[in-house]
């Protein structure tokens, strides 16, 4: 597509045109109107956090046009709609990544995760095998290239790489907390206020749940929602998009679903359920957590996602009605930390 | 959660917080702070477009932490993320639809289709076995209730039910057409100078190759597209959502993408590849439909889909290579569609 051809879409549609710029943008793509090779789909997973196999791609399988179904005119089909297939199944198709510290769900559209589910317990919290400061953020190669989130998206966005199952939380062993490093483990977050501070408190909480709870789940993940604009009253969303070419989006919103499990391995014990969605954006620690608490089906709703489909109501407790939501800023913790020279607020970007 | 609660997240981030009261704003989860009841996941499939049987879940295969494949440190883990799937797999899950006209994926978070696809021949469209008249518009009952598109999201919102499949490719039969008319066949589209105009023309276009080819495939579909702000110079997405509490995300862009076969049913036969991505905004039918041409790997980045995986590069061809990309605007035909009182452009909201 030629420069004129950009210049035409974007007169075509002040609004909306020269997004196309952003797309063609890339080294692979600006001088190819051609078709264009297949894209590698697997290269060999990392060591540190194996890929799972490719999960089985949902492929629906074509209902006949028979008689049966459609009695009155379509006896036989001239037409085959599945017949598409043959080239590939479109998708959309999931990164399912399985690794020591989670299990996740890659987006390829928006280049951050669907979800990412960790798992703790008092025991796997005590341990205190690693460090961050021998761990490195990585590119997940078990994405496709073309739907990768990079580390040179990050680079000069104004956004940290902010881990969704925290570093913190997989204590346990090196390789475990280097596996929280990756990528497909990061949505952009907003740092000093959030990431650095309200975010990095709710992880805390988080994890007290453990002095109480034997398990503990939490699955989080990004949220990009509308908003009403005053202008003209109607509901947009509005989401930034980093990278040259833009590449990641910024979500608005970060949820949390927390299943405190009152015993482990239960099938039948109850489980203490919270789920909260917060602002990517500066929060004072003042607010209560419990004013971020939202219906598991706001969530659902906005993501797309079903959280505990089969488990069965008489299960589930609400979370805030067991525990305090709220949380707790140990700013002597804080100091101590940084006199003795261990890892500064920086190391979560 | 309580109305001091929205306006706390509110005043949290005057950019973002107000999202939530949208998502809460319904009867269901208004006054539901306690766990809510799993939703109910299938309905019956109406009998004019039979739902697939669920495609399969794609569950992932935990990964054991296994000292081969983490010889350091984790011979056992104490952890297991992966027990996050005996609350139900979060998704997400991708509802496929087979109808008599088209294979569809829907998308449960912006509630259009990720992709249409359909087929037509010259046989196919020399059938004249039915007319729009008697098909009416129809809500999806095999996505779950709380992902559905709803014809109330529509109503009074501004934007036509854009059919991705059109409506006019499926006059070999009556309920083949019909089944053109779920909602899940369906985006919000700009009527005027959009749907009922140039998008128009285009869906002309794609039917007149099949004067030249046996056989023409079509994948089509929304997209949503980041766009430089000029007052900042950053890229964000922008799009507006629809229904009362918003539901239905209004594309920025459609893309189609276009296999003219030169043989029917032949697995070596070469096919005329084309790919298009048009503003969802009014468009000057002087505009050349060249000028929306765009390569295939830049609707694949931007709709996280892959639509030529298993074509081989030698078999592929570039369509506009091998026919004039142009569209047709038929004033005359328009005019005597109009006196003979066959359906309105209205029909096609």
């Amino acid at each position: 597509m030629s420069k004129a051809t950009f210049l035409i879409i974007a007169a075509t549609s002040a609004a909306t045109g020269a997004s196309l710029t952003a797309l063609l943008f890339s080294k692979s793509a600006k001088n190819a109107p051609q078709p264009i090779a297949t894209p590698t789909l697997k290269e060999p997973p990392l060591p540190v956090a194996p890929a799972l196999p490719p999960a089985p791609t949902p492929v629906p399988v074509p209902v006949p046009v028979s008689a049966a179904t459609h009695p009155a005119s379509s006896v036989f089909s001239p037409v085959d709609p599945a017949g598409i297939l043959r080239y590939g199944f479109p998708g959309p198709v999931t990164d399912t990544l399985s690794t020591p510290s989670h299990l996740s769900s890659f987006n390829r559209a928006t280049r951050n995760p669907h979800w990412v589910a960790e798992h703790f317990t008092p025991q796997s919290l005590l341990l205190n095998n690693a460090s961050r400061r021998h761990s490195v953020f990585y590119e997940d190669l078990s994405v496709p290239p073309i739907f990768r989130a990079k580390l040179s998206d990050y680079a000069r966005s104004g956004y940290d790489r902010g881990h969704q199952v925290p570093a913190a939380d997989a204590k346990w062993s090196q390789e475990a907390m280097d596996s929280t490093f990756v990528l497909s483990n990061m949505c952009p977050q907003v740092g000093e206020g959030f990431n650095r501070d309200y975010w990095a408190h709710f992880e805390d909480f988080c994890r007290n749940l453990a002095k109480k709870y034997p398990s503990v789940r939490v699955v989080t993940g990004p949220l990009y929602l509308p908003k009403r604009d005053e202008r003209d009253g109607k509901w947009r969303v509005s989401y930034e998009v980093i990278g040259n070419p833009p590449n990641v989006a910024v979500p608005t919103h970060f949820y949390k679903i927390i299943y405190a499990e009152e015993a482990q391995n239960s099938p039948i014990g109850k489980i203490a359920l919270g789920a909260f969605v917060l602002p990517n954006a500066e929060i004072p620690n003042a607010k209560s957590l419990s004013d971020f608490e939202v219906p598991i089906e706001a969530v659902e709703r906005a993501s797309g996602l079903l959280f505990a489909d089969k488990l069965p109501v008489e299960r589930r407790k609400r979370l805030c009605g067991e525990v305090r939501c709220e949380i707790t800023v140990r700013e002597f913790d804080k100091a101590r930390q940084q006199s003795q020279q261990l890892p500064p607020p920086t190391s979560r970007r």
